[in-house]
């Protein structure tokens, strides 16, 4: 076997047998296929494709790279949520303390934002102290003492895929269902959760922009899931416009306690208890009431125990950006759009996020917005809040909310997209 | 300019612009572009195509990535030829020292054999003594008094190109139309030559195995050249089958040597011709004589002085095998193929040729054939000898050739394929 048939092979239109793929994923993660090797193979993959079985093949191969987490030793039943990616995408912090104040667990490895979408582990640790590595051991503390932890994922989980996604970032290979499929579900499933439910974001500011494409990235993850007899379902929702009135680190750890005391924006709150609902159900725990864990403050104090948990106060003022720029609406009338993907570079230029993994984030930096699609607005009044400790960057941001925002005459009739377009599982 | 952007732009079937060709060209020269970045365009440009102004730019530009030489100051006219390389292509061996005899002046730069075919200064580092390194004062010394030089191409021409070759080499992206023709292109044109015969092999032991395909790439060729302004020709030739009796260092050699002395493998002598005379035609010197310059001797005279120029001794016993088997007829009749692949892989396996850039090659290995296509032969008798100093390697080189020879009833009517297929310029 060496990497040159293999690539060939993809190149030529052909499918990779069951050899070749394990072989490849093997070599790769041992350094005996090069990246050079790799990426030309991503790209043959992208360009022509896998089907359904090598899809399968190539995740079974990366999770078989590294080791697996069992969770069968805790008295309850696990249920994960993986989000393909957003603008404004929150909803982990409030959805894994309310789904484990409703009795399942919520093991929540996550991972750092790398580009115009933000990291949930980014986001946590603006609350001070709190720490995102933890070991096994403590994790299990939390995971059982809690009932959900976020923390950062291991090295041992998937190493292909921790190499492999690092390679597709620089390489143009990121945009393609079969790798992106792969890829989350080989950690999802490496992991150990017993339920797992997908939030596939569609539009500007995901990497799906279409519903048929993302409708064909949820079905083969539900698929890939189930026969590794993982309980998985696909929400197929809206990312047109960003998810809340926030899009940052702090602020949006804000917004997310605003959610967990009973309020916060209808979109958070209708995504959140829609993905409860879907990880509970397929937790076995079809009984629970996630609407009434968020009214009786059940699931606010699981969040504040898992936050102390993790060395978090929970009490502390969040940081706050030092300087503030106001965007005001250009006309009256009815605001019909404000683009996700604008407002998510706009966040990342303010220095909410990051160009290199290697790079720092502020934690007070970001996008606010003070109307939605839907809302009328009136010429001159505040429209965004930008934040950020580093001005010179305002007018880099501004650039990029050109076009961004589209507003209708007074009286439009215009109905926003519904949060949740679809449900695949 | 990005790499990931020019990459992107090719693999979602654009094209791409000046700047980015320029700048992706130098950068990857540079360093700044990874391997894995220029292997994942690479493929994608594989896979999507350049049109004839992006293969024009990505010459031009791996031609500015270096040095360029310049023979205006020599008294005759340069012609050059390039092979696509094939299986006993030793023709470049009589070819240059009868075109010098004919009044042109012949700067052959070549490169080494790497897989299946093997490399003109692989064959030429047989005689004993000859050198292949020279310097460029040396070197236009020898074409200076000669009229013909065979030595290394330096490093400092299209170092782009020898980098991405390299790259190409172990990433399955060699066999693409733009690539083959900006590599031996901006080679071509960087070493300065005024004319130029482009020797295109087509069949199974070419690069090109259909016509079509070797007419594309011929007429690409062509095409760059004319734009560089050098007079360039491209003839379509057979590589079904080996060309002459011989294929290996030393058996090359010998076979050469026989044509400079008026006799050898009519097909060797076929082609030799007529590259001759488009060198000479594309050199403004229509009317030399070449079939005079093999039987008067003065090509056989040039063929020693160039020799002894760079070192080698002429009239010095060439290097023999240690080992020999002979493999018979497999039954009587007429002799209807035999595979130049399977040729070439067998001469490779014996020791003529080398898996890794690193690898020596044996002086004496090859294979010797006893009859050629459209030849009667009979049943037991010698129809190839397999030279090696390793004869462990006998029957590893003896399963390349299952299936190779294939012989019809005696008196079946066969006619070979003609040496020359077509001719484009």
């Amino acid at each position: 076997m060496d990497a040159i048939s293999v690539i060939r092979a993809k190149r030529d239109g052909g499918r990779l047998t069951d050899g070749q793929i394990d072989w490849i994923i093997d070599a790769y993660t041992r350094g005996e296929v090069a990246d050079e090797q790799m990426s030309a193979l991503a790209m043959a993959i992208f360009l022509n494709g896998m089907d359904r079985a090598e899809i399968a093949r190539w995740t079974a191969a990366m999770i078989a790279s590294g080791e697996r987490m069992d969770f069968a030793a805790l008295p309850r039943r696990t249920a994960d949520k993986h989000s393909t990616g957003g603008v404004g995408d929150k909803i982990t912090l409030p959805l894994a303390p309310l789904v484990a104040a409703c009795g399942a667990a919520v093991p929540q490895l996550s991972g750092r934002g790398l580009g115009h979408t933000g990291g949930t582990l980014d986001k946590l640790e603006s609350i001070p102290g709190w720490r995102a590595l933890l070991s096994n051991e403590e994790m299990m503390r939390v995971l059982g003492d809690v009932g959900s932890v976020i923390c950062a994922a291991g090295d041992g989980l998937a190493p292909a895929d921790k190499k492999l996604y690092a390679l597709r970032d620089v390489t143009g290979t990121v945009e393609s269902i079969p790798l992106i499929a792969s890829s989350i579900m080989s950690k999802k499933i490496a992991e150990g959760t017993g339920a797992l439910v997908l939030d596939v974001k569609v539009g500007s500011g995901a990497f799906m922009k279409d519903l048929a494409a993302a409708r064909e990235l949820a079905a083969t993850m539900v698929g890939l899931g189930t026969d590794h007899g993982v309980r998985t379902v696909a929400l197929l929702t809206d990312m047109s416009t960003p998810l809340g009135r926030t899009a940052g680190n702090a602020l949006e750890v804000r917004e997310s306690v605003e959610v967990l005391a009973g309020g916060g924006p209808a979109d958070v709150v209708e995504l959140t208890l829609a993905l409860a609902r879907e990880m509970l159900d397929a937790a076995g725990l079809p009984d629970a009431d996630p609407a009434r864990a968020l009214a009786d403050g059940s699931a606010m104090d699981h969040w504040r125990r898992m936050i102390s948990a993790q060395g978090g106060d929970p009490d502390a003022p969040l940081p706050v950006a030092r300087e503030q720029h106001v965007v005001t609406a250009p006309a009256s009338g009815v605001l019909t759009a404000l683009d996700a993907y604008a407002v998510g570079v706009a966040a990342w230029r303010l220095g909410a996020g990051r160009a290199r993994k290697e790079d720092p984030v502020q934690a007070g930096a970001g996008v606010e917005l003070h109307a939605k699609p839907g809302d009328t607005v009136t010429a001159g009044e505040p429209l965004l809040t930008l934040h950020t400790d580093t001005p010179e960057k305002f007018d880099y941001a501004l650039a990029a909310l050109d076009g961004a925002v589209e507003v209708a005459a007074p009286g439009t009739d215009f109905t926003p997209s519904p949060i949740v377009l679809d449900r695949i599982g």
